[in-house]
């Protein structure tokens, strides 16, 4: 299972209500996609223990995505006995950090920083991050994937019907087949492929080809919605998105669920849910702490 | 009348419920005397109009005092056709601002950058806003003081029955004496100096003598509280004072009335308030959105 949490919804600049983006994902281990001002803090008031995130991915180098980073390391560092935490950002971080660190008094060697770039970044014990381009301005800005591995699963029913037992399951994992009573049984016979589930984030983007590419198929797209069709051209001016430009994306993706973030300050977010759907039924608008769990398929599909 | 508004109230860390060290002061302009992280938030949420900062003093250069300053400045440039803030900050901030700006993609010309030093820094109207020297660590550190200017006032009952009418208020103002019925009215035999309001606050520090100095008298101390009095050895290893440290200064500065601030993750504040208390009475310690109104004398004292 996979449990997102939007710690911060506001696109550029906050508001009483919504802080800067950033998003955890906690799997086996937590990241966070984004980290914009306030960022620790919002994992203390929603209960995420920010001392062990694993990695933090930035996706553009815009303020309201980054700020959050450097009192976060610091808070770490000073309560913590990390000894490493992994950075991917484009280009540009580390000179923004060079800017900073000589005023924190300690040398940022316990970052491991890595250039945010397309592929994948991250592989976890049955899961990627991955990473791949959109068009922000012109900026490097990218798009992320998390994608759990799929997984062969037994079919119950019938690989009893068919006799297998005890260390049969292992042999039949390991070879493909298994001697059962003289017979031969295909692994492919008794089980079935678990879909890994798969989140896709858009970062700030235009509406771009790229992220229906990158999503397809998706338990659930992030996307940003910075305006609603009312901006349309000033969407795309400033390089961002509409709430139906999102739903657009999701509807050619053919993602199972659309959550739109990043959004204007000048829209209360009900405006913009209600564009989406009309593209794309199953849309929701984040709020700040609103969670998402993302569940792999129970059992095999008729 | 001075209003401070406590925006974050934590020390090196925030918690749920402290935000980072900000405080803002609303005379007739607007200024914040250091700037967390969050801190533009902060503002938002407690109805302070943050588009309307006037000049921002950063005591010392730790990241919890700073960190929010980036994000402010952006959003005032982004959301207000303000030209310039003032910037007060040790050397050491425009690195910083060096290692940020380019990830703007602005240069940060409308930001007028000062260094932080002792004495007066900033003349308003009938105010100046000036800073002393502290000790933390090693640390270019300060302390602010907002002093308003001393005030001749009528004594109006005086005034009345030495015969002082129309005009005569301008002249005697002006020359320092006034002629009624060919007899003279000196301006003191019919004023009094109303004094004006002064508001000290200690930066980062341990107990410093030069923090007595400069509070001498004052309405209100806002004065650093990092630790208690459990932990007083660490509160001197590491550059900062106790709640009962606080107190003494405030005692022997003859101050009104104490502020703690900057309360360490380990304690709730009560603890805190409790030890200032025993040495100085009227103290009171800061939770975030504390609001504290100093106001001037009304009349003349017996």
């Amino acid at each position: 299972m996979l449990k997102i949490t939007f710690l911060g919804t506001s696109a550029a600049v906050p508001s009483a209500k919504r802080a800067m983006p950033a998003i955890a994902l906690k799997y086996d281990k937590l990241f966070l996609w984004d980290c914009g001002e306030g960022a620790q803090r919002e994992m203390m008031r929603r209960g995420i223990g920010y001392g062990g995130v694993e990695a933090i991915f930035i996706t553009h180098l815009h303020l309201d995505h980054v700020m959050g980073i450097f009192g976060l390391i610091e808070t770490v560092r000073m309560n913590t006995g990390r000894e490493k935490i992994t950075i991917f950002a484009p280009r540009g971080f580390e000179r923004m950090l060079a800017g900073i660190s000589p005023t924190m008094g300690w040398e940022p060697t316990f970052l491991d920083i890595r250039e945010m770039k397309e592929g994948e970044l991250y592989r976890g014990k049955d899961y990627s991050i991955s990473a791949f381009r959109v068009t922000h301005q012109k900026r490097d800005a990218f798009g992320l994937v998390f994608q759990e591995d799929d997984k062969n699963k037994f079919h119950e029913a019938k690989a009893k019907k068919l006799g297998l037992k005890g260390r049969m399951f292992k042999e039949i994992q390991e070879k493909g087949f298994v001697e059962v009573d003289g017979k031969k049984v295909k692994l492919e016979d008794v089980s079935w492929v678990r879909k890994g589930i798969k989140v896709a984030y858009s970062g700030d983007t235009i509406y771009e080809e790229r992220v229906v590419e990158a999503s397809k198929g998706a338990d659930l797209l992030i996307h940003e919605a910075t305006f609603g069709e009312d901006l349309k051209d000033e969407a795309m001016l400033r390089g961002h998105s509409t709430a139906a430009e999102a739903a657009e994306v999701a509807k050619r993706a053919k993602v199972k669920k659309l959550v739109l973030t990043h959004i204007g300050a000048r829209y209360n977010g009900t405006e913009l849910e209600a564009e989406a759907k009309k593209i794309f039924k199953n849309t929701v608008c984040a709020k700040d702490g609103t969670v998402i769990e993302v569940m792999p398929e129970k059992e095999e599909k008729a």
